[in-house]
């Protein structure tokens, strides 16, 4: 797979250990299986595209929050700053818009100082929102600003506008690279095997977990459901299961369920323990609920049906039908969850990604996002990545755990 | 004010340093002022009422949860066995239904390894329940049980109940000592300057306020909206605004507000610095929702509208006829925080009024709650404390924190 | 006792609700006892000495770290500079050091901006040191700079110093308030029943306990010993103690132990239970050391001799002569816990200390520490501070939760 | 790489998904490169060697605390007990001593009840120690109990150690699989891109140096000196100095530097910020240590010596002879930091290698430890552990980090 490039790079780099450009990394590893799609390796090169002093920068951070975008704004600066010596990185602000001279405010110039303890705190310093760009426009202002590296963190739609942006440049004559870094709290990009804030979001989870345990536990009947992230993947839902040992069913969008099964099975846990804690990703389910079609928010994603109320009332008229008393406590903490700091964890991912991006566009890489394979460090064109989402494999380990974890049948049918 | 009694305390104790019976704590102590009512001071007695190795005690949870109950549970039972050598203590379970043997499950006799580690945990080990008690099925019981001390860990409703079940076992001749802990994580009970749980939910409300900041500051025109705990009062709000100093506006309900003044405040802020953290107490505004008269929950309570998402959509409804974009975040984590461990201050709480208690239950006196006034751990009769509720001091110097700490009017009219 | 005055105040405060000068709250407040010394309630006051707009203030802070001086600063500044509109607030850097134009850098200008987020952190952003103040010198600096309110946060020794700074200046005809915050992360100060940063010491050695006790139980005679901050008086252990539960042995500086004794009993801990905790504050058990007389710190405070590796030495010996195989890991965590950010407990109190610190010094106050007795606010003048040390009473509540807690005996003897 | 098995499994599975035998996974993955040595993928299989029923395993936990051990021996019951449908787990106590009858306590009989919360603690319910196992004293009193399976927890040494003993096992005609959970805090096994624990000692690490950070900034010449575990490999320095980005030295045993040079560096430092921040893992520096020839711990891994010490009493001497006044503060948090409990990324980790090594188990497997390499568990034969140590590329990514993150120069030369 040959990743997009600006043309030759023909600067020394100062770097003393540099990555070389025919290593590649495969999709798959297992012996006898085909390689699949090979990745460059991501890195520094011993060669650079672009002179740092003529050199200026922008960061973007699009759609929802997720922990470690501070982190990510921050080593992209610093790595552009001190490792190569860029002199002017601006912030746009307020997601897509920013770049868009007529809706979006000014650019805020980066510097050591306003970076200096950002990674410490959740949400992103420059803001965010979601929706398109306006890619004529949006080209227009960075030429005019005489940007030549755009730093693009977002998801799925955030990376599809950053690919358009970055051919509307090359029509225009203006090298632009843009290199994104893959943001999506959950955890569903393809070629990514771990995406920065998910290690966060699960930790926070398991805290509201721990609650809803307690609150099941203290009252005849307690029903704890928690509603977590998780749009097309259960990663959270899972993740935080296994972690927190506490949850007696786990529902995900990758393993549907029916709901009569589903009620039958937790009314064996209320007659035999009267408490139960459920925890459901946001996209589980989405069949049981009446079709809404078309609805899309402004990011373009499908808007789900809430999960949470729905279970919540099937539940309470299912027990009361039978007249079982049982008291529902509902959590729904995802906007708390998705605003916390990075934990050390994602600390580590989000420097690395952000080291990552920078060396690529600086060797004049183009039309690409960081991912990160087989614990390598990748250049995915985005062209690639369309096709290729990433969902948790119902026969797989993780899944097994989830089972083990909880005691829930293997499916509900 | 004397306290209840049962009887001359007869029996030496074998506490090496114990508390005078003459001891007063005065209701006011500024100098002028009278002392209002005096109370008797808590702590162990040189004589005791009942002989430790004929004794058996119980201990029931009530109302809602709140941090630091199992510490309660954990002290009591520590210091009944290790402290005067009851040799039974039984923990009735779900409230005060566990006290009805119709309706009760079996009550489970503590152990040194049963409550060896509850206190790291939140919630109640026993169980709670809201709801009435049944006296005379209840004391039926605890005679048929042979239990003399009975200790209820509860609000207002509780401690109620509690005076009555004492009542009934004199009225039957039988000797019972009832001592309750005061237990409101809203902190407003008369003659408590400091109820357990208070600090920990504070704690963690503070966590809740800064993630709601976080979500504000990250969109153009965010606002993030808190409902916390405060029936009657706005002691955690307060308290959680003026540790957070996050917060732009604070509603509780000592200090009554006209919506329009408001929203007018509301929209000066949102013009001038783009978000906004507003943080309600549950029982702030009540006035400006229609009147729904006579719902009760089953503690008797006045069961109150919901001004969480009141103030949602007229803050969303309001801007939008203004044509100023906001983006509303509502955070409603009350159940989170009630089901939180106990932090150490609150621990500290516990262990000391657990204590007193077993001392006060010891040398005979009943129908009393544990106060903790002016730093002294004192006896509260049961029947002084109806008519004295306590509240936030609009014109004391926390709320003049919370004034300082938001940059709010002193009153929005 | 009469509060120290610049003279009369003649200026109208805009504060809507003030606490008049006659009020007075008792040393002892139990019924029958006398009053003792009785203090000034703090607050606003109606009549201000200094107008707010020709008034430049200075904070400075001396001594060891403790959680909250941040908070402490960031409130004196915050209540000044919107709360009275003082419009000029000096940080004197380096403690007492920075009021010496020969020796101190150069202060800097406190501004909102400066200080927005700094109660988040531990440490001190004016810097810190110990030793005394050149009087003459700083007097000197003060008027040249038209500083005529002085804060000073810091212990006995610092206290005493502003007061020699408000009697030199006042003997030069300088109107300089000096108003004191009492800092001792030891809790030991009379006259205030809680100094801040004492609640997030406890806290933050609890969880110092908890490693301590993993260690020794994961291992056939594990021992952990502690030591904790407490040079004079034993709060800190006892509260930590009390609050943990994990805690065999707790030793403090009110409580004389025979080393004998003592070892003996942990003997027979260790023949049962094969594990021990121990915690031992700083200043328990000076006497079981040689002396070492005349040796002080920079402070002036008697330089303690190490008891913990002491413990530790004798602890393994005693063992080892015995016959009887330990392992000893000694914990010595002072400066982690020292310099924690504040929990919300002492965020408040910090807020209300400040507060309190600036209404003292604008109406005219001075020579006087803000003192926080039976739950209010006080005046105490600093020259009454002197003989008053509080000290943990061992015939009390709090040390009869210990010996709870630990199951030592009273007395080891 | 041929994994030992003890003969053929041929027990039909209840899993209902079972991963193929034939699958490899390479040691190297870059296109182009050798394959290396190749591992069998770790996972349920669809034979048996044991049958359940019949089958009794052991569980022992060897060598240091490290966060998480409880969370291997409860996934490794659960598994056995619910996946497996085993009757009886023992957990040999007190490390290796433990398998052996004539040093160690009786075992203990696992149950659900026993294990139930254990993960949410630091330690091991078990215990531990350090030394090796008397093999033949060790294998018959496994034969005695009629254990099958045996899962040793622990580094390099435990690990040759379970080796001999299915080796004599098998010599004595005793069907024996013993399957290890590599458990090294420092995360220097090879085969094993992350051990459990690690990820846990990173974040409280990360505490440890914001306290480091606070102190040193609080005082005029503050340096904050610390250090983390780390006795061949700078893991968690590196991955500690990354996520805090507070520190400003950073000093591993991969990197070799000169103590003129660094000192040097030092006072750069100093005389431009006066302050700083130095992170030191326990095996760095030990060649300017004076040798000390010969000296091993119990485990037999050489005893080092102190470089916290040596470099604090280093630097002092040498900023005195500058006549640089500084103010050193030294931290050693070693014990805390191991004995805390996991965090949510080591406790999903933790549960799957527990998972793997008892599938492993189960079908005939024997004489491997569970690796983890490019994501896949894999069979790592303890024949091949021995001579492969993993160490931090000095030329890597993460270390370029660090240099970023600290400003350090790459070599102290």
């Amino acid at each position: 797979m040959n990743t997009p490039t600006l043309g030759n790079a023909c600067f020394a780099s100062a770097n003393s250990h540099t990555v070389g450009d025919d290593i590649r990394i495969p999709e798959r590893i297992e012996t006898g299986a085909g390689a699949g799609i090979e990745f460059e390796l991501a890195g520094p090169r011993s060669k650079l595209f672009f002179d740092a002093k003529k050199t200026r920068a922008g960061i973007v951070t699009c759609g929802g929050l997720c922990p470690g975008l501070n982190n990510v704004i921050r080593s992209l600066f610093l790595e552009l700053h001190y490792g190569y010596g860029v002199t002017e990185v601006l912030g746009f602000r307020g997601g897509y818009g920013g770049l868009d001279p007529v809706r979006g405010a000014e650019p805020v110039r980066l510097t050591p100082q306003l970076v200096d303890d950002i990674h410490q705190k959740g949400g992103t310093i420059l803001g965010t929102s979601r929706g398109p760009v306006d890619t004529a426009r949006a080209v227009d202002n960075l030429i005019a600003r005489g940007v030549n590296i755009l730093f693009t963190i977002g998801g799925d739609g955030t990376q599809r506008g950053a690919n358009e942006l970055y051919q509307e440049a090359r029509r225009r004559g203006h090298a632009l690279s843009v290199v994104g870094v893959p943001k999506t709290i959950d955890n569903d990009v393809g070629f990514v095997s771990r995406t920065f804030g998910f290690s966060s979001a699960v930790e926070d989870a398991v805290r509201v977990l721990a609650r809803a345990h307690t609150e099941a536990r203290s009252v005849a009947g307690g029903i704890g459901l928690v509603k977590l992230m998780g749009r097309n993947a259960g990663f959270i839902t899972a993740g935080a299961t296994v972690a927190s040992q506490d949850v007696n069913f786990a529902l995900i969008p990758e393993v549907p369920f029916a709901l009569d099964a589903f009620l039958a099975s937790l009314k064996q846990r209320m007659l035999g323990k009267s408490h139960a804690v459920i925890v459901v990703a946001e996209g589980a389910g989405q069949d049981l609920l009446a079709a809404d079609v078309g609805k899309r928010d402004a990011s373009g994603n499908t808007r789900l049906k809430d999960i949470g109320p729905f279970l919540r009332e099937r539940i309470e008229s299912f027990f009361h039908a039978e007249g079982i008393p049982v008291v529902v406590r509902y959590f729904d903490p995802s906007y708390e969850i998705r605003s916390c700091p990075a934990n050390c964890s994602d600390a580590l991912l989000c420097d690395l990604y952000a080291r990552n991006a920078v060396h690529a566009a600086m060797s004049g890489r183009t039309g690409l996002v960081i991912g990160f394979l087989h614990e390598r460090f990748i250049h995915v064109p985005i062209e690639v990545l369309a096709g290729h989402t990433k969902r948790l494999d119902p026969t797989g380990g993780w899944w097994r755990s989830v089972l083990s974890a909880t005691g829930q049948p293997e499916r509900f049918t």
